[in-house]
């Protein structure tokens, strides 16, 4: 397939289908999305349950691409810092970035349905609902789909994409294959977590700081909420499926109510019905998976989740689903439209950068857990900052290259950051640095230190500036 | 389940599954032993196939426990050290431990159908061959089985072992299971295998050094020799299956001649029909596999490969079998015959030194294949060696730890040979330290950080001597 006349098959038309399919169809290509559930546009399938997500510049950058970044701005909610609420209900605040760098708070399904619509406007999409994929060929990349009316529909094209999520049935089917030595992960994590929610004030005004994340860290477990744009919050708790206190501990109304007053307290208040809603909800597992290769027989890949679904402790589900699209994208015009040889590129490209992002996710639990904790932290963050401000090309923290840099890949930022902990371990053992923090002989030290480890290293004196130039203006 | 009345289904009569029946019914329990293939004892399953393995200190001490070490050593041949053929034919020779140190090749058919006939003579062991598993309740461990006529048996006992191989039917059971966040992986590795044979000299004799393991190392690739005591030699051919010299670019005789010229010329005379043999032969996938957990609603356990398939590089996949069922064994008194604290027990003690010991046989290819081109690594092998013998117990070489001394659990060998590395490290970074590796000095520092280093760290100081009690004798 090396022509645009080919024909392309995109499963499942979340977020990542939808986008990746408008790209397709911009290039040239005659789509066809498919997806399994009804189009909830028309049936209420999200239920009234508001599942927010945080967009950050990597996300941007790709719904730019399609020139709706500003329509979907519009809808969205920019939290510049962390709020933490601790045992007692004080409130400190962590920014994420510089001060005008926020992350986004925005509705999963407004922005699912902003891009079938914008996909349904195409001449050459189709968007299939309610087509359930039964089988697939790898040697072909013709379907099965199952219909509403339980009607069997073959459907054959030049390349299948599986876009079809977390629990993708393209990857289920690809790791069973039996000549193709598909290596495969799922690791559940010892965490499940509820959805619970904080109503809007009569008014609409929302009844916590609006434009935060906010964090009740409680080391083995927390609760998070994040700010909708109709005043309310949605929250999500994230707690030990099993052990001491757990999903499974917490097994009477008055344990849970218990657990609540005993650990977030300020948040009982505003909390719609927590200790029913925990009662009634059957919490949700979360899981890692990894898989390679992402491209079977050049005839079928895969994308977004379905090949590397993360925890979402690092809120880069979306944007890793939405960069890649972006990257594929990008890689159509270089490599003539020769489709063997975009799909090892993307490969090549965006499988460690999968794995590095859903390592990082995976880490990222104990930091916003136990942030507030832990006055080490605190001060290594201050640290960091600090030096970050005075040599912002040296020292970029991980969060904000993760978060705010899609220029650096997801690999870079990850083994940038293990250096940059190593460095700060270093720092952190200098005597009385609670009280000397600021003293100037702390950044000589760290500048010393970050010039010579960080340039040291291939991986990050290939993306990152070391710092020198600054040093000579 | 807490009284030996109770009855136990071993899924799997390979030498795993064979040997843990036999200590189940000495322990008192009924024990059904499945088996999906027919009696190897009967039908020549093998097909004049010689499958050997390395038996060592692990596997030795499980088979003590059930008094049939001694017979089945008649039956193996001690290996002393590793012989290594360059790629001229020279060939140079590693111990792998100290003087009578020996790991043993056996007859995987040998060992087996020996405790297939030990078990059948247990009254309380009932054999079944030609029983295919192909459903498992995991809330009441019943079984359907079927049959060689193709029918259905249903099996009911209190507990059922899977016990059934890398591809383990139990465990692909247990992975789907919906409720019971089952993590699960499987990797592969770059290299597949085929396995060639050396015939005996027609007296009898064996054509290379009858009491080592071959190696003929050429880093990307290698060529192994195990001794048969009919004089063969089981060889094997790890290769990458894709790549610049691999299974898939070496697709004509022509290639694969000279391939063989080139790489395994003292080899090439010996072996019988290589070239024919590689052409006709598919060459088998090396997997890794992880499971958690690997025990369900305590009624289904999974021991052995289908808990832990590792790759072949360390010879410790039938030694750790064995010694999981030494420990589940040796587990079954002090928790008074109490399975649910027996297969907490066992799932904690083992879980982790299955990971470690398939940590250590994945990263053992490169030091197999590339053991004697590097006078780097043989430096390091040497002076751990004479430092070891200096201090035997404050320095065990990790080979030794592994395979030696069954007292270490893996995981203590992985991560005290880690600590070893490093300071190894420290050691070769030494001026000339090809020209002074036996002077003093070098024996002092490495005395000094193995002291500093071992004895700070307490995953190692719990099992092995930091040594200091022999300074002061």
């Amino acid at each position: 397939m090396d022509k645009q006349s080919k024909t392309i098959t995109v499963a499942g038309a979340g977020p990542v289908g939808a986008l990746l399919s408008v790209m397709l169809a911009r290039k040239g290509y005659k789509v066809d999305l498919f997806e399994s559930r009804a189009d909830s546009r028309k049936s209420s399938i999200y239920q009234g349950k508001s599942i927010n997500l945080a967009l950050s510049e990597r996300g941007w950058l790709a719904l730019q691409a399609i020139g709706i970044d500003d329509s979907i701005r519009k809808q969205a909610i920019p939290m510049y810092c962390r709020v933490m609420h601790d045992i007692e209900g004080n409130l400190s605040k962590l920014p994420y970035g510089s001060d005008n760098q926020a992350i986004w708070s925005v509705s999963r399904s407004g922005i699912n349905e902003h891009l079938i619509s914008l996909a349904e406007q195409e001449s050459l999409i189709d968007v299939h609902f309610e087509h359930h994929l039964a089988e697939v060929n790898f040697n072909d990349a013709s379907c099965e789909f199952v219909t509403k009316d339980k009607k069997t529909k073959n459907h054959k094209s030049d390349l299948l994409i599986g876009a079809d999520g977390a629990f993708s049935k393209v990857r289920r089917l690809a790791q069973n294959l039996p000549k193709q030595r598909v290596s495969y992960s799922l690791e559940y994590m010892p965490q499940s977590y509820i959805e619970l929610s904080i109503a809007a004030n009569t008014d609409g005004t929302h009844k916590l700081e609006k434009n935060a994340l906010h964090i009740w860290p409680r080391k083995d477990f927390m609760l998070i909420a994040l700010p909708n744009t109709d005043g309310s919050f949605t929250c999500t708790l994230f707690l030990n499926q099993q052990g001491e206190v757990s999903f499974d501990s917490l097994d009477n109304k008055d344990k849970v109510t218990q657990f609540f007053k005993d650990n977030f307290s300020d948040a009982m208040d505003l909390l719609e019905n927590p200790v029913d809603e925990f009662m009634k909800k059957a919490a949700s597992p979360l899981c890692l998976v990894h898989i390679y290769p992402w491209i079977i027989n050049n005839k079928v890949a895969l994308i977004g989740d379905s090949a590397h679904a993360m925890v979402p402790f690092y809120g880069q589900g979306m944007n890793c689903g939405f960069e890649d699209c972006r990257i594929l994208n990008e890689l159509i015009e270089p490599n003539n439209h020769d489709w063997d040889a975009i799909l090892e590129a993307y490969q090549t490209q965006r499988k460690p950068n999968g794995d590095a992002i859903t390592e990082l996710a995976k880490r990222n639990f104990v930091e916003m857990s136990d942030l507030s904790g832990d006055s080490n932290f605190l001060l290594r963050k201050k640290i960091e900052r600090k030096f970050s401000e005075m040599y912002p090309k040296l020292w970029i923290p991980l969060y904000s290259m993760v978060t705010f840099s899609p220029n650096i890949p997801y690999s870079t930022a990850l083994a940038t950051g293990d250096i940059q902990n190593e460095i700060m371990d270093e720092i952190m053992k200098l005597e009385n640095i609670h009280q000397h923090w600021e003293a100037p002989y702390v950044y000589q030290l760290l500048h010393k230190l970050a010039v010579e480890k960080l340039s040291v290293d291939e991986l990050s004196i290939n993306k990152l500036p070391t710092g020198k130039e600054e040093e000579q203006s």
